[in-house]
């Protein structure tokens, strides 16, 4: 039916390969929001497991959608239209569920994932998939260094990293880039 | 011979399309020297007639290329790299012509160029361009609103609009999500 992203901070690696929970960023939030609401992208999940940071998206959504933001920028606004909180990925996929009346696929991206051939989908195929075959597929960026081994494993498919055709292996895209740059492969016109 | 970008702050349009000058961020900074650096791009110029912002984005580049940036976080260091300040256009001009050995075509981008068909170039011509045949091409970004009428009028050329397959009109991205479609779409793999 659509695509949605989740944004996940947890569970996600640090610098040194830990297991982490990053603090969700505003920036990152308006960044996506926009990206999501130009590509006609269905839901932005900012999924968190702290309940105060939750409760800060909710009121930052509202303060956009209905509240004063509303009144200031009206084009930001409409991108804050798809924003939508969620515990993590399980809660997302719930949501999702209700929306589109069937559960998405999980697609993990990242610039390091270990796929094997089974679960790797190209941007071609998956473009097909969602926009001439109605699946609904949830596409998961993780903060941090990345999404956790044991999270990939659990995806139902994972794209191949971002490359550039005359690249030196230099893969360090900000997550906000990140997101754009595979919605556009994913949803922007040729 | 290569890609290159100006991130430019004057002249550029404000909310109300009046000429302004915008500031320098932070965080476009960071966000476009890691895709510049991810895409082989060549050099990324931010351009701003302000001469204490000039200087201090030089003091930002010099913390992460040879201070303190460099032993805290090496990958960053490596992004900073490609940027270099300018003054103008004409400056960032003056110095690729230095490094490519001729000038660059300025290439306007934004969500509303008034381009006519002499002078739009699409994404697929400008990729052979600069991959196969080695012309200099300098990407030009506006902040704020976006480049004026007067100075797109001035470019060599500019692309089109980035769109969604089955986006409602809405166009509205960062400028650090531009940069990083607009790089993709130009340099990426396939």
């Amino acid at each position: 039916m659509s695509t949605h992203i989740a944004l996940v901070h947890y569970p996600v690696r640090n610098r040194r390969d830990r297991v982490v929970t990053t603090s969700v960023t505003n920036l990152d939030i308006h960044d996506i929001a926009r990206a999501v609401r130009t590509y006609a992208t269905g839901s932005f999940f900012v999924t968190t497991p702290v309940t105060q940071q939750r409760a800060l998206i909710g009121d930052l959504v509202e303060h956009w959608v209905h509240g004063e933001g509303m009144a200031h920028n009206p084009v930001r606004a409409r991108a804050f239209e798809r924003v939508r909180v969620a515990r993590d990925v399980e809660d997302a996929s719930a949501q999702i569920e209700t929306l589109d009346g069937q559960p998405p696929t999980w697609v993990a991206t990242g610039a390091s994932l270990g796929l094997d051939e089974s679960n790797r989908i190209g941007y071609e195929a998956l473009r097909r998939r969602v926009l001439q075959e109605g699946e609904s597929a949830l596409l998961l960026f993780g903060t941090g260094w990345g999404l956790t081994d044991d999270f990939v494993a659990a995806c139902d498919r994972g794209l191949p990293a971002i490359r550039a055709a005359e690249g030196d292996g230099y893969n360090h895209l900000s997550v906000r880039s990140a997101v754009s740059i595979v919605l556009d492969r994913l949803l922007g016109a040729p």
